[in-house]
C-alpha cells in the first residue's frame, strides 16, 4: 500500500513506526536470515533434532567451524540462521543463563524460560534507541519435564513454538516438505532423515554427510550429542536408496 | 487537514507533536495494534471474560505458543493485540508489579492500580526519546474487592475501564457486535459464547475451538483459568444452532 | 510574518527558536490542548468548582475511566484537558508533592506552591532535549488558607491565577461565556450551575448529567468532593426550566 | 551580509557559530524577549524602583498572577520579560542562591554577585548542547553596601550595569524616554513617577494604575516592597497633570 | 579553494575537519572575536600594560559594568574581546586555577602555566561534541620570577608569548601601529600612552579617558592596578599634545 | 539488486540493515581489509606459519616497526590485514585476555577461545550505534592441546577455522594458490616455503627476505619464533631454483 | 574511483567508512598536518636530533613560544606538525605517562612503549563517536636502553619507526632531501647539519638561526637539551660556506 518512495522514509531508524504500523528494520533483519543457509529443527516423542546446512567457501576452510549447531546447556541445543556473529552472542547468552540458573538453584532451566531470556533480549534491540535490531533467527530445542521441546526465536522477539520447523534461506521450501512429511509416529531416527531429507529439498540432489550438521537430544539421556558422520552417511544412503524405489 | 507530504515532517521523531497537535509516531503504533489478531474482554456480574483469536502459520505450529491471553496474577489475565514480543514486554512488567504487590504488602494488587502502572510505563515510551512507543494493546481483567474489573491500555498510555472491549484487527466490527448484543444479565457462560460469537462476527462462519483462546476470572475463587477446548467446542455447537434457528 | 516553508524549518526540534522568537513545539502542544474536550474551573467565595466534559466512545465504556477530574491532595483538585496520558503524570506528580509536603512537614501544601512544582516540572520538558512538552493544560484549585484558589498551568509552563477559566476545545467560547456570567456573588451552588452551562454553550443544548464530571473544595471542610449525579440532574433541569423562561 | 538562505543553515543548532561569527539562537532568544511586555528598572540616590506592564487576556485573569516582578530575598528584586516559565527558573536559582549565601555565610548576597551566578546559568545553556538558550532578560535591582545597584542580564550570558534600563516590547522607544528624562536629583518617588510614564510612552495614554506592577527597594529599610495601586493612582492622577499642564 | 557550496558542508560540526584540513568552527569562533571591541597588551622592563575600548550602548549603562579587563590573581590581569559572556567562564576558571595553585602550593601559579590550564580548556571545546568553541581571545598579563609577561588565547586554544598585542576589532590595524611604535626603552607609563594611542588609532581622534579601561601589573608591587581616569585624561592630553606637535 | 542511490541510503548508519538484510558498514569495513598488504597463515601437523607482506614507504623507515606479525602470548601469533591502528588494539586485548587467563587460572588460554573473546568484541562495534567497526582482519594462530590450530577473524566478529588462509589485499589470487599448493605432509619448513611462494603470487617475481615477516609456533616448545632473515634467504634461494627448474 | 558528490556523503561522520574503506575525516586530519610547518627529526649512533622551523606572524611576538619541540621526559622529546592546541594535549599525554612510569615503576618509560600510548590515544579518537581526529603528526625521539630511537605517530593512531622522518608542511621534498642525504656515519652534529639544511631545503635559502628550533638526545647523558642559538647559527654558517663551495 506504500509506494518505495515513503517507505524509504521509515526504514531507516529501528526506534519508528511506519505509517500502517510495521517495523522495517526488524523486517529487513528478517532479510538477514534469509540470507543464512537453513537450519531445521523438529520433535519426536523420544527426542528432538537439530540439522543445518554447512556450506564454506574454500576446501581449506575447517567444516567444524562453521557452525551453525550449538550445545546451550546439556540438555538444550540451538540451531541458527543468519548472522553469524549475532547468533554467536545469543548463543553465548542462552549459556550464560542455563548456567546461572543451574548455580543459583541447582536444577537445569527450562527450554521455554531459556527461550524467553533470549527473545526478551532480542525484543529490547527492536524497541531502544542505539543499536540494530539481531539479524538472526534460532531453533531452540531441548527436554523440559521429560518432553521433548521446539522454539523458534525471530528478530522481533517473538517466540513460536514447534513440532518441526526450517529458518534461514529456501524456508518456505523446506518447510513446505516437513508439512507433507512430518507426521506422528516418527522417532528421532525417522527424524534425522526427514530433517536431512527437508535440507536437500531445496536442491536437486541429497546433500553430502560432511556438508550437514546434526545433533539430537532424547529423552532417554537428556543429552546433547552430535550425529557422527558415519551415521549420516548410512542415513543419506538410505534416503537415496529409497528415492531411487519411488 | 495537513496534505500528505507535510505530515510526513512530524511523524519520524516520536518526541515531536505535529502543528494540529498530534502524535504520529502514537497513531502509528496503533496501526501496528490493528494488525494483530483481534481480542475480546468483558465482564459480568459473577466473573471476567478474556477470549482471543489464534492463528497459526502452519500446522506444524504449537497453538498454545500464540499466547494471546496471559496470566498476570492469580486474579488478573491481559489479552492482547499487536506486536507480540511487545506485549511480553508489558505482561512480565505487569507479574513484576502483581509480585511486588504481593511481596511488600501481602495482598493482591488491584487491578486498576496494576493498569496504571502498565500504562505509566507506556507513557513514559511516547516522551521520552530514544525509543519507540509500545505496539500493543491489552485487555487487563481481574477481581478487584469482589468486582468483575475489565481495562484497556492503548499505545498512548491511555487507560480506559470497559464492561466489554474489543481491541486489535476488526475492532470496529468486533465493537458493534458487543455493544448490540452485551446486556446486564449475561453470566460468565454467557459471556463466552457472546466473546467467541463477536471473534467470529468478522468471518463468515464461527470459529473453530482450537483458533480461539478463553480464559475467565470469576468472583468464586478469584482464579485465572483457561477455558477447556471441550468446554468451548459444546459452546461452538450451542452457537451453531442458534445461528440455524434464527 | 514567517511563510510556511521557512516555519517549517523551526517546529521539529523542541530546544530551538524561531526567527522571531517563538517556541513551535511548546505552540503545538498547545494545539494537543485544543484537540481534548473543555474543563472548566472557577471559583466563589465560598469554595471552588472544577467541571469536565467527559464524552465516551461507546456505550460500553465505563464513564467513570475517563477521568477529567482528579484528586490531588485533600484541599485540592485537578481537571486537565489535552493527552490524557500526559495528565496522569502531572497529577501523579502532583500527589507525590503533596504527600511529600505532609511527610515532611507536617502540613497541606499550598495551592501555588503545588502549582509551581507542576508548572516547573513542564518547563523543564520545553527547554531540555530529548524529550516533548506535555500536550495537557491543567485547573488546579483548592483551598489555601481559607481562601478559594484556582491555577491553570499551560504546555509552556506557565501558571495564570483566576477567578474563573475554561481550558481545552472550544476553549474561546467557553471562556467568553464564563466572562459574561461570572459575578461576584456566585455561591458554589450558583458555580456548578455556571461551569456546567458553560461546558453546554458550544453545543446547542445543556449537557446531559452523566456527560459531565463535577467537583468542588468548599471553604467549609476544605474536602474535594464529587458532585452526585442526582445533584447535577436537578441543576440541570434547572438550567432547561431557566432558558425556557427567558 | 548573509543571505537568508544561508543564515538558515547557522540557525538551527544553539552550538554552533555562523561564519560571521554570531549564534543566532541567541539573537532569536533575544527575539522571544521582545515578543514580553516591557519592564523598566532605575535606581536614584535613595533606592531601587522595578515597573513592569502586566496585561491579563482576560478580565477573570487575577492580575497578581502575572508576575512580572519578583522578590528575589529582602534586599534584591527583579523584573522580568520575554518567557514567563523560563523567568521562573531564573528567579528561583537567584533565590536559592541567595538564601544559600545566608546560610553559608550568614550575610546577604551581593546584587553583582547573584546577578553572576544568573548570567553564569544562562551562558552555559548557549554553549552546551541539548538544551536551548533562556529566552528570557531580567533587570536585578537591590542595595549593596547602602548603595542601590541595578543590573540587566541577556539571553547570551551577559550582565550590564544601568542607571535606568528598559527590557521587553518597545524597548527602543521606552530606553529613548529613559535616556531624555533621567536625571540625577530623581529620588524614588520621583522614579516611580518617571518609570510609569517611561512605561506609558509607546501607547498614547497614561497605563492605568492596576496595568502596572512596581515595587522598591530603599537605602532606608533595604526591603524589597511593592508600590500599593493607592499609591500609584495618586502618581498617575499627578502624570496625567502634568501631561495637561504642558 | 574550495567552493561555497562545499564549504558550507563542512562547516556545522564542530568535531569535523573539512577535506583541506581546516576545522571552519572553530574559524568562526575567531570572527566572533573580530565582532568585540578590541583590547592591547604590552610588556615593559618594568611591567605589563592591559587597555581595552570600552563602548556603551546607552549614556544610562554603566561603563564600569562594560569589563574587558579582569584581575585574574594579584599579580595576573586579563583583558578579553569577543563574546563577553564566554569571556567571564574563562576567567572565572582563571580565578579557580590560581585560588588552587595558592591553596595547595601555598604560591602564586605561573603565568605561563595559568594560560596553558586556559588553552587546554579552550581546546577540549574544540574536539569534544555537544558544545561550541569559545567564541572569544584573552590576553594574559602578569609578573612571574620578577618577569613581566604576556600570552594571547585564541578560539583553537593555541598560546602565543608577545611583547606587545591586539586583540578583536580592528586588530590589524592596531597591530600594525604597535610594531612600528614599540620598542625595548618604553617603561610603564610610556606603554600605556602606546597601548591608548594604538586603540585610538582606527578612529580619528584619540579615545576619551572615560572610553578606555587601562590597568597594569609592575615588577615593583606585583599587583593588579587599574588606571585612575584622572591619570589617564592626563596621559591622554598629552598624547592629543604630541599629535598637535607634529 | 540495489541501485545506487537506494544503497546509499543505507550505508551510512553502522546500526542499520538494508532492505535486503546487509549491513553496508561492515562490508566496506572488508574493503578496508582488501587496501592493507596481505598476510598468509597455515598449519601443519608440526606447527603454524603466519607470513606478512611489510612494505616501507621510503628507505629510511624502520621496517620491523611496519608490524604485520604479532606475538599474543607464548603460544599464540596474530597476522593482520587492513587499518593498522586498529589491529593494535585488537593484538592488545587479545594479549590482555591471555594474560588474565594465566593470572586467574594459570593456564595458557585456548586459541580458540582466545579468537572468540576478540570477535566478540568486534561484533559489539557492529551492532551498536557510536563506533565504526574494525577494518582489519586477523589469522590467530597457535597451539592448543599439543595440536597446531589457525583462525581468522573477519570485521562482522565471524570467526572461521583454517588449514591455510589469506587476508588483505590480493586475497583471492593468494588463496587460490594456497588451495593448489597446500598438502597434508607438509611440515613447519615446507609451511613456511609456501607462505612466502603465497605472498609473492600476485607480483611477478619472489619477494625479498626483507619484505616479507614470518613467524611459526611449533608443536615442540609451543613458542612464538620470528624467523631469521638468514633462513627466509636460504628459502627464497631454493624457491627461486625451484621455479627456474621448472 | 569516487566521484566527488559521492565522496561527500561519508567524510562528515569519522565513525564511518566509504564504499572503498577509507575512513576520510583521518585523512583530513592529515591534511590539517600537512597545514602546519615542518618539522624533522634523526637519528645517529649518538642521538636523536628534533628540528622544526617556527614561524612567528609578527616581530612583537615571542619566537619561544611558537613551541614544535616539546621535552616530554628527560630521555625523550617530542616534535610536531599541525594543529598546535592538539599536539600539547598529546605532548601533556606523553608527560604524564613518562611520569606514571617514573612513580610507579621508578624507571624512565621506553621511547617505543611512551609512542604507543599515543597512538591507543588517538586511535579511540578516529573510532568512537562525539570527537574529531587529532589534527596533528609526531616525531617521538629519544633514548632507550642506550640505543637511539626515533618515532612518528599519524592521525590514524599509526605509528613508525624511522631512522630520518620529515612531518607537516612540504614533507615530500623534505624527506626527498633526507633520503638523499641521510648515512650511517653521521653522528649528532652532522644530524643537526642535516636537519636544518632539510628544514631549508623547500625555500631558495638557508633558514636563520632564529626561525629554527633544534633539540638533541644524546646517548652520553640521554638528556633532553635545546641546541642554542649561538650553536645554531655556526652550523648555519659553515652550511651557507658549503652551499658556496659547491
Amino acid at each position: 500500500m506504500q509506494g518505495q518512495s515513503q517507505q524509504q522514509a521509515y526504514d531507516r531508524g529501528i526506534t519508528i513506526f511506519s505509517p500502517d504500523g510495521r517495523l522495517y528494520q526488524v523486517e529487513y533483519a528478517r532479510e538477514a536470515v534469509k540470507r543464512g543457509t537453513a537450519s531445521v529443527g523438529l520433535r519426536t516423542p523420544d527426542g528432538v533434532v537439530l540439522a543445518a546446512n554447512r556450506r564454506v567457501s574454500s576446501p581449506l576452510m575447517e567444516r567444524s567451524s562453521v557452525e551453525k549447531i550449538h550445545k546451550a546447556d546439556d540438555h538444550v541445543g540451538v540451531a541458527s540462521a543468519g548472522h553469524v556473529a549475532d547468533a554467536r552472542q545469543l548463543v553465548d547468552l542462552a549459556r550464560r543463563r542455563a548456567q546461572g540458573e543451574q548455580l543459583r538453584y541447582g536444577q537445569q532451566i527450562g527450554v521455554e524460560t531459556l527461550t524467553r531470556s533470549i527473545t526478551d533480549h532480542i525484543q529490547e534491540y527492536t524497541q531502544t534507541g542505539g543499536a540494530r535490531p539481531f539479524g538472526v533467527a534460532l531453533l531452540v530445542g531441548g527436554i523440559e519435564d521429560g518432553e521433548p521441546k521446539l522454539f523458534e526465536t525471530d528478530p522481533s522477539g517473538t517466540d513460536y513454538e514447534w513440532q518441526a520447523a526450517a529458518i534461514g534461506g529456501n524456508r518456505d521450501v523446506i518447510q513446505g516438505y516437513l508439512e507433507d512429511n512430518y507426521h506422528d509416529e516418527l522417532d528421532v531416527d525417522g527424524g534425522i532423515e526427514l530433517a536431512v531429507s527437508a535440507l536437500s529439498e531445496p536442491e536437486d540432489e541429497v546433500v553430502a554427510a560432511e556438508e550437514v550438521d546434526v545433533a539430537t537430544i532424547t529423552t532417554d539421556d537428556e543429552t546433547f550429542s552430535s550425529v557422527s558422520v558415519d551415521r549420516l552417511e548410512s542415513i543419506i544412503e538410505e534416503i537415496d536408496q529409497e528415492e531411487m524405489d519411488e
